[in-house]
């Protein structure tokens, strides 16, 4: 095995089980997260199979992946079923299942996704990217002792909302703008779109700055990028930017935007996440 | 059968059919809108079976429901399955599915959800209700002769953003804000709340005050409110605002609040909408 494979393409690589439809990945170590692999990596394995799969058609337009449990260390199987195919949209039921302690496969992960041949039409924004500084402009985070591994995977530069160090809780609003790409950098494609979607930090620890325990319920992504816009952003950062709405009794959700350099907005994407006391 | 059931209600009535998980209900005239019923009033039958489920732990969290056809006429099936329990939430995959013209069922709707057992925490706003006038002091939108029958179905009363009468194809922004009710009002649950989050007239239309073509693909709801915050609500005019973030090649997404009369947000809500050029 070459030694350039990316750390995110042998993190989604899958191997067809011979069950039509399924498909055989591994919990990456290099994406790691504290109880099971990052949210987002889980994502871009499930865009993966969606488009590994024979009767796939068109390009990812939407996606919606429930973190029912953990995702354990070892093999994951992945059930990607094109439920209802029409002549240019295709809707998609996928599970993740994972084998427990006595060998019985569980559900770990479910989602729904729907996959669309695009055609150009009248096209238009009403988000456009908030001005700010280049990306090369703003100083990237160094590499963090003692955090967990995902974080190493991506290449951050916040220009605003950084987790602060001191957790002094004082309440503050919860928006971040950070420019983030792969790491090392990676053509930007519809799988990895999907992963970092899922890079920030939960906003209940930035709104109370206040570092509890959280986690993703379930992130939808929406698609905007076609494949010219994906070649277009190539490997350079994306401006991402999530805010908390609201937060009560043990969930909060945010809404995100994800900008190529030159202000195409590729992605949005909203999550509900748990978070304690 | 007592001629005061609301058409709300009739419309999310689902009756058992001895398999497990298995729900049938009528595909409701009430709610009719071009070729179907309104996307909302699907939204509302699934939360309804998930409710009626024997197994149901907790309340609604979160849904996301893939519109994969037009639910046609007459009777449909709902299937929904809790593929995970855990402690304080529970995964779900639900389909709706109808006979085809030969008599085989199809899938029309695929839907996942999280319920969850609630307990009070540390709360906050990051979007507070937007200023603006009481729901008493905004003019009703009389009743449309040849509209669709579903707008029949709810009290509306434009802050901002109404539909214009005349295309000019002067393009502005996609903010939509007004207050709405179920028409009679009924006091708000989890089923007419999911239902309402769809209410928005496709943001397109507005966007280039120009009426293409255009459906919902597929629409994700959180829930904020908890019983108390419905029973809170009553049957008053919830404030529902919407904007469309993106338009890119047959597909643009908006993200929607809906706050209590109150000022306590009830739902967010997110959508991506097919649009024809």
């Amino acid at each position: 095995m070459s030694t350039d494979i990316h750390p995110f393409d042998s993190a989604v690589a899958l191997t067809a089980t011979g069950v039509p439809g399924q498909y055989q990945g591994q919990a990456s170590k290099d994406y790691w997260n504290m109880v099971g692999p990052y949210g987002g990596i889980t994502a871009g394995a499930l865009v993966q199979a969606m488009l590994q799969h024979p009767l796939c058609l068109g390009d990812p337009l939407s996606i919606t992946v429930n973190y029912a449990a953990a995702v354990g260390a070892g093999q994951f199987v992945i059930d990607a079923e094109p439920v209802r195919t029409n002549r240019s949209t295709q809707h998609w039921l996928l599970t993740v299942t994972q084998a427990d302690a006595e060998g019985v496969m569980q559900v770990v992960t479910t989602a729904t996704a729907v996959t669309a041949a695009r055609r150009e039409t009248w096209s238009a924004t009403d988000t456009p990217m908030p001005a700010g500084p280049a990306a090369d402009d703003v100083p990237r985070v160094p590499a963090l002792v003692g955090a967990v591994e995902w974080l190493n995977r991506y290449e951050m530069r916040f220009v605003d909302g950084i987790l602060s160090m001191k957790e002094d809780g004082a309440e503050r609003d919860s928006l971040t703008r950070l420019w983030v790409r792969d790491n090392p950098p990676r053509p930007l494609d519809f799988a990895s779109l999907a992963a970092v979607s899922d890079v920030f930090f939960p906003r209940v620890w930035l709104r109370r700055a206040k570092r509890v325990p959280a986690g993703t319920v379930s992130i939808t992504v929406y698609f905007h990028a076609g494949r010219e816009e994906l070649a277009a952003a190539g490997d350079r950062p994306l401006l991402a930017q999530a805010r908390g709405q609201e937060f009560r009794n043990g969930f909060f959700d945010q809404t995100a935007q994800l900008w190529s350099e030159s202000g195409v907005m590729l992605a949005s994407s909203h999550q509900i996440v748990y978070y304690k006391e």
